[in-house]
């Protein structure tokens, strides 16, 4: 059944400028689709069943541009390191245990049941190297009714040797036999994951781009996030003048190649400039940036020159599910990069946040993250009565502090493309 | 009932570089303070009665050494602004409110139970300029039985009229008055409060320092916090070197009068120097810090000078009561401030903001904040269960990972100076 009327504080973006707020509002749901905000429910849609959330705020559900997956098991651990050794340390050793199917079940359970829980309704999802794995986890999402892109890993080099595949050969044929398999599921879809370039031979970039182009597959991947990494790619890659050349130059950097890069901290005029025409969407993982000493992405930047650009908890470089810790963690960490570091740059805003966690990261899934007309139907409520305050307060107010302050429990309900994730918990 | 045992996987800090674990440990509770920790219990209290914490966290009781308790009732809105600004925006109207005590009593129920769901068991509390409010929060703490640092705030300049105390010499008659009232309780106390510099008159400090000396009071107060703020104490105080003086003249900057000193972002190499000497505790404050686009504070190098330094909520410019969201903001702030400003001081690590969270601020009280024996027996059991993983952690992992992931729910038990506030929840 999805054909109803949410009730409650309606609360969405139009744009990074503009939040709309309609108190005492409806938001109604047609064959999966936002059919409109109204202060006032039009006649055409009384006959329809309405969720009364009194005065709970209801927002689009939450967008998670970039999560690893795997890397759950050890969130809040380890974050010691920048991210090269981070990754040798504490990261790969995780990642390996993926080939054991039992351990990923246990594993992939937990992390969907808490996505189940948390206020995210869309993920781009980073897998591990293993195939079965990777499809255990499309599996369980898939039922859990989230709409995902979830993504094999490619590595073929620069990798420990119990974490690399043994050719690329080899690696685009595994990838090629998950594409088929995992062709049977409706929310979750495949997309190309190269881990990043130190860890892709060039041949590899080959085949994944052959098999990008045959099956138009949207592409996932890292970029410029830490300046050591920065340099090790220079190197690696001496035709290309910067980083996200070695991905364009394989036709896997935007445009007919509907693609994600994580982080873009320190990314040149040059990279930013074909990022921007190349329609690449940034997904920016502030609290991952922090936890790795990675730095501040200049995102208000981004935004002014009209980029794509979402958000990402980045786990477990990221410590946190939460959307709401990663609105937060964009904002304050946009500040100290304005005082410590670029004050041509201006902080990002509560509203900023709010459209990046929502219909910034939704674009890339099409008509997502809004309730503007013919947007799919996902939607959070959230009952923040534990929030206590003696003031009274406006529903903008509120979502702010939600933004500051909301835990898994101040959920009350969750629908995604119309259909009911849970009514009440 | 102050005697009996607590076994469990204890945590504890004998120094900043020093975290003591035990697993499946004991720790002993004699007249309210530490007996000391266990691998096996001692014959002499196997008499004692045992709580059985099985596989839980048990920590020392955390401590806050700046939090604004008339400021929760905004807490997570209007981080628009800096400093001063937010100062005359949010902060002053809020709390001209307090002078209504049905208001105040609103508000501060909703503080104090809130701190008590929370782990933090002793803090160091700003009121408002009104006497009453603020001996109406002293004996909301008293009956919750939270060890507490309170102080009536002293402004007599620079601020609204409605919030301006009309002389300094009222401004010491209602606070010598609150002095002699607040003597009633005996794990409450009064602490003097001069707000900053800014808004307080060289009569007012004059006064203050008499009232120091009559009760020998602790003070408490803002110091280098902001940019704009420096300069503008520059300004007000020609006679002075640094901000620190300001305070220091009046003889309440440490050493015979205890002090705490909330920020000290910004402080120069003489106030720093003077600030060690006179052993001044700062309130690292992380999160106000970065909300508030004020900078951080190098604590690396205040931790080894040997400086006094404990953690703040800094609520409502800090918008989490949670120390342990505190300690995570610390460590970050620290990453980026080395990445983006200063290579030379290095970031904070998790036994370092453990200290700092009890220990470290702990010292303020004189012996809290540890399970050494002889220390005031405060304690928090944390139930981390719902914090799922699929491998095999021990004690310090676990404790690490609700540094960054702790919620006020899995907090299963409180003690404070051997006090029962609460055994299970």
């Amino acid at each position: 059944m999805r054909n109803y009327v949410l009730k409650g504080n309606i609360c969405y973006s139009k744009s990074s400028k503009e939040l709309c707020i309609v108190e005492n509002g409806y938001v109604v749901c047609k064959d999966g689709r936002s059919a409109g905000v109204y202060e006032t429910l039009p006649e055409i849609y009384e006959a329809l069943p309405c969720y009364n959330y009194e005065d709970k705020i209801v927002i689009p559900g939450l967008v998670d541009l970039h999560v690893h997956a795997p890397q759950y098991s050890f969130r809040g651990l380890g974050m010691d390191l920048e991210l090269i050794e981070w990754l040798n340390t504490h990261t790969f050793v995780e990642e390996a245990k993926y080939a054991d199917l039992e351990y990923a079940k246990k594993a992939y359970d937990i992390f969907v049941e808490d996505l189940i829980d948390s206020a995210t309704t869309r993920a781009c999802i980073f897998g591990t190297i293993h195939t079965d794995a990777t499809l255990l986890l499309m599996e369980k999402l898939e039922n859990a009714g989230i709409v995902a892109y979830v993504g094999k890993v490619n590595m073929d080099r620069n990798s420990p040797q119990y974490l690399c595949e043994e050719s690329a050969e080899k690696s685009a044929q595994d990838t090629q036999k998950w594409l088929v398999d995992s062709q049977r599921f409706q929310y979750v879809k495949p997309i190309l994951t190269p881990r990043f370039t130190p860890s892709c031979t060039d041949e590899l970039f080959e085949r994944l781009s052959e098999l990008q182009k045959k099956y138009h597959l949207p592409v996932q991947s890292h970029l410029s996030e830490n300046l050591g990494e920065i340099d090790w790619v220079k190197e690696l890659c001496q035709g290309t003048q910067f980083y996200g050349e070695s991905y364009h130059q394989y036709g896997m950097f935007g445009n007919a190649c509907p693609t994600i890069m994580a982080h873009c901290v320190h990314s040149g005029e040059a990279e930013i400039e074909m990022m921007r025409k190349q329609q690449v969407f940034v997904a920016h993982c502030p609290e991952s940036n922090a936890n790795l000493a990675s730095g501040v992405a200049p995102v208000k930047t981004y935004l002014e020159k009209g980029m794509k650009v979402g958000l990402g908890t980045d786990i477990a470089a990221g410590s946190s599910l939460s959307l709401f810790r990663a609105m937060a963690s964009a904002v304050q960490c946009s500040k100290l990069r304005w005082r410590l570091y670029d004050q041509s740059v201006a902080p990002l805003t509560v509203e900023e946040v709010f459209y990046l966690a929502t219909k910034g990261g939704g674009e890339f899934f099409g008509k997502a993250g809004s309730f503007e007309e013919g947007y799919e139907f996902d939607a959070v409520v959230m009952d923040d009565t534990s929030i206590r305050h003696p003031q009274s307060l406006g529903a903008k107010e509120r979502l702010e502090r939600l933004i500051y302050l909301a835990e898994d429990h101040h959920i009350a309900a969750k629908f995604i493309s119309g259909r009911v994730i849970f009514r009440e918990k």
